[in-house]
């Protein structure tokens, strides 16, 4: 069988999970994420983000995340402006609609949202109340097309939401791997700081389901339970949950998982460079899209399995490679060989 | 700590399920439930119901399967019947009517439907078109008070819908323990042909979460994979809960942990009779609700932990007392003992 | 052709809103409600109900109203309590349910809520957050089956909701009627003064189409008419609704309509009493439901038309006569001479 | 006061509307558009558009016949094509969002879209079940800026429909202005041929309110009604809107009074040709947007009201001129002089 380079989420879950999850399988817990390793969770993620504040909920995935935190916020004539390259745009089956509300789609270079491109959308909808109103701005860190943001440009938005009197919500389905990457210089504490409600994901990072939905903005946190509960995302042994984020958050285990991923990205992303390839887009992230000749696309693909991303011309196109936690050096060498018999 | 026969739900999962996905946790494979556990659960479930046309999705809780195979049957004004203690009517933070579907509760007398509850709903709906048109039965079995349906009653139920143009759909949440009751007459085979839609619980009965939705009628397996996808409840890894079915289903383990719940709860509603208690209602399931006096009860919560389920006067009320795969022998029997002292 | 007393929308509007639609007809105005009769009506009403603060907006429909006035107030995790009689619980297809909402039923002994008939919902919704929270109570006076509220019992239901933190709301389609009644003790300053939010029915009272809302609470008048645009309710001649609300509200028309329409049923009534009926509900407005024996319904429905309301028994039932604004004179006294005949 | 040719519902409506209404007031009638006159305008007009087969509905507006015809139509993970310059894209406050669906914007050079902007739509969704399923096109006649199709295009585009199996809807608020254009070559049977819904507007060509929305395929006409009541349009006094199309219908008044405002409007442009002016769209309805300098704007507006529709340059703009039914002979010419002084 092929090794896969088609995901971050194609194996279970760090071995450290499974065993933890043994160690305390019997231990009775109270049901829907009143147990204790959820709350230890919780505590551990407020404190790393040092935002005692904050209000954590863990639930089982990003789509999920995603329309229990925008439906929970926007009453039913307010809508919420995400790139159209956002996993909620178009990936999600139209799951914010179907809570009633409308998602924006704005152009982008590469996948981030700015200021400009928001007001944009402001100004074209100015005629109350025939439209739509817009209150609530989405990103994703590191994008779908694996790209970060700086701290100047996430307090830049930050900073214009406020004066507009938008919410700024941040997708961090792949959250440890921006803030592992090396030309990161965004801290935790800044994403609490800069953003009202963000998650940390952990199905794309060494778990084997679910994301840490964290509200950082008092005005949000209320009755936020009743949401989760009322779009089925309320499991009744939360405690898969708790247990899960508690042995990611505890030791760091989260970051080093992550780095791991974008280092093993990043070499090969360098092979790729020395055959001369280009890329779609710039990224120092576990997700890298060079782009190929057709035949050499289809010489990698007999022992490696990928997705072609997007077809460039007659003759190349962009492909995607993705690591993982769980992607290992011996198969990143032997593919990285492999790249560079196709010079 | 005290022992709690609060809920089904307080325990981790059945070992054999831990030690699965430990075995097969670095194997690569598809994410989104097309992973080859998914197919194998989904085969061996089709297998055991005599099924073979049925088509099965695995989800993570009840109230999710509920909603998301209630607003994949029903147009915007058509609306779904139940007893006023079903699940979907006062459980689920009104997650149904989220998705624009009226529910009309029926009161019962033991918390089962029978076909005059339903014909009482469309004589009273029947002035077209100013009123929602009735185009769903939801029933439970074993139902939220512990009682179970006959095959003569789902027999009935099921006639009577196919007569009227309605389905019917079966929460299984404890499916198991219904059909492992020792007063039980009907199969899983009975219960495939009986309805248009059922799910069997794998929450309640030894997984660390999941539901198998097992779709009968082939109209309304059309395009389902979007409507769980849109409802935020596809896994990456829906391998989490394709292992865990094919565990439980592979070797009858499903029927014998609920079958074991069973005989616990049965101990214990014995020792309850010996001492002479009356029943809110008669179950033969994992959940018993003795009438016991306030001094009783407070004699019997100093060491096990329970919910006092309804007053019934000034001096006494009933308890629920539930029993799962997980309640050992040794335990019922302390409970049992701390029973005859309150004679 | 039989006289119709099946309900009280049989015609189409009193003269003088032909004539004033006849004399502005030519007048330019702006669009979408922003026309100066619709100004002028709004200010009527304002001064006639002493609520200078109050915002009004006026739409086609009861059932437009109710939807709209209910999915703006609520978040998606809130329901609304109402009699099982209102007008939301069974006469609207859904329509709030669709808007994502829970209407809880509650069974009345003459379509009137009380505090504790709301308490007892409260009651059995406090696990928190697995049911939903009940956030509106909606009212109809006079109700569905014809009765009103003193001033008292809404005095009472004010101030219960305030202490229970919950809006009250007041479907006013029949409202005329209710303030019009002989036993009245209820002024619209009251029902400005008790309720959050109410509205003044124009379509059962002598308009073509129309529904003034009046939002007295400050907190649910903010961005009102994006809610109205979005549900599809914002006319672009709002002038049709301003002159007919201007018409009907400038000269007391609106009373003396209704007033008329409760006298025509004053004389019905009194003349079933006559002949020795009982009645299903004892009301005031112009609504009546005497209880006759089958073969004196067939003979009355030789030469008139009206509902048979509800089965008694073999022999009997209850019948719906309706009066309105065009009632004429003539007619109730050839219907009464009938009436008397079934002696 | 100014004359405003801002837009086409400034008046009230045709007297022979008004007359129509005073003749029949006092007539008893059915309700909920059970009336003979609705009855009349449904025959009349199934008749006029050859489509013996279709049914017809009356509503209020445009943005609810659109949001009623749509969601009666898709299922829950479906959605509709637009083009960006759609009335349910931008300008009806997320309306359809509000029935749970998403709306496809696409770019277009003249507000029409053609087959291939649809299958670039469908290109970029092919990732099923993560992609909502495109099921409806959404067109208007006259578009939103005054261009029209012609009959050949709407023929490729139900052809194209057709085998994409795609529902074709046409939104008709001002469709008698483009049947009746000079350019026009598409009959009002060819439109009911190639369409599977339409509406015939009535808002804004002589009417109080009122569309017609006529449902030709078969499968979509079933209990549509139900959608009419649920979303708060069944006028109590269906007669109103029955009268006003029996009237618009009968004897071609309706036609008539489209060509009076499309001739109106090119007299206009004609004017500003003659001075020489551009045009953001080249249309042949009774909307166009000549492209003034803003010093021509500005003297212009001092006698009349229009809007400023698009800023082109820091010295030009286009404005909005709209004419209507309504619209006299004696005020074109005045305003003809005056666009001439500008030259």
């Amino acid at each position: 069988m092929k090794f896969s380079f088609k995901n971050d989420y194609s194996e279970g879950c760090h071995p450290k999970i499974l065993e933890a999850l043994s160690q305390c399988n019997l231990d009775q817990q109270n049901g829907y994420g009143l147990d204790i390793y959820s709350e230890n969770a919780a505590n551990i993620i407020r404190e790393k983000s040092k935002s005692p504040e904050s209000k954590v909920h863990l639930v089982s995935g990003g789509t999920q995340a995603n329309l229990i935190v925008i439906s929970s916020i926007l009453r039913p004539h307010e809508s919420v402006v995400s790139a159209n390259t956002g996993h909620i745009f178009t990936n999600e089956t139209g799951a914010i609609e179907a809570t009633g509300h409308k998602v924006h789609g704005v152009e982008t270079k590469d996948g981030k949202l700015r200021p400009e491109d928001i007001q944009n959308v402001l100004d074209v909808h100015a005629n109350v109340p025939h439209q739509v109103k817009q209150k609530l701005v989405y990103i994703s860190n590191s994008t779908e097309i694996g790209t970060i943001y700086t701290k100047k440009e996430l307090e830049n938005l930050s900073n214009f939401c406020k004066e507009k009197n938008l919410y700024l919500f941040m997708d961090g389905a792949r959250l440890g791997h921006a803030l592992t990457a090396e030309s990161n210089d965004v801290t935790l504490e800044d994403v609490a700081k800069f953003t009202d409600v963000f998650y940390l994901g952990g199905t794309k990072n060494g778990a084997l389901l679910g994301e840490a939905i964290i509200i950082n903005r008092q005005s949000l946190q209320e009755e936020f339970g009743f949401h989760i509960k009322q779009k089925g995302a309320m499991l009744a042994k939360g405690r898969l949950l708790g247990i899960q984020f508690q042995e990611l958050m505890k030791d760091d285990l989260y970051w080093d998982l992550a780095r791991h991923a974008n280092q093993q990205a990043m070499k090969i992303k360098q092979t790729f460079k020395e055959i001369g390839c280009n890329f779609l887009a710039e990224t120092d992230t576990n997700q890298i899209f060079p782009i190929l000749e057709n035949s050499q696309i289809e010489k990698l693909s007999e022992q490696f399995d990928f997705y072609v991303w997007k077809k460039i011309d007659a003759q190349t196109s962009a492909i995607r490679i993705i690591t993982s936690w769980a992607t290992e050096t011996e198969v990143v060498e032997r593919f990285c060989q492999e790249i560079l018999k196709l010079k």
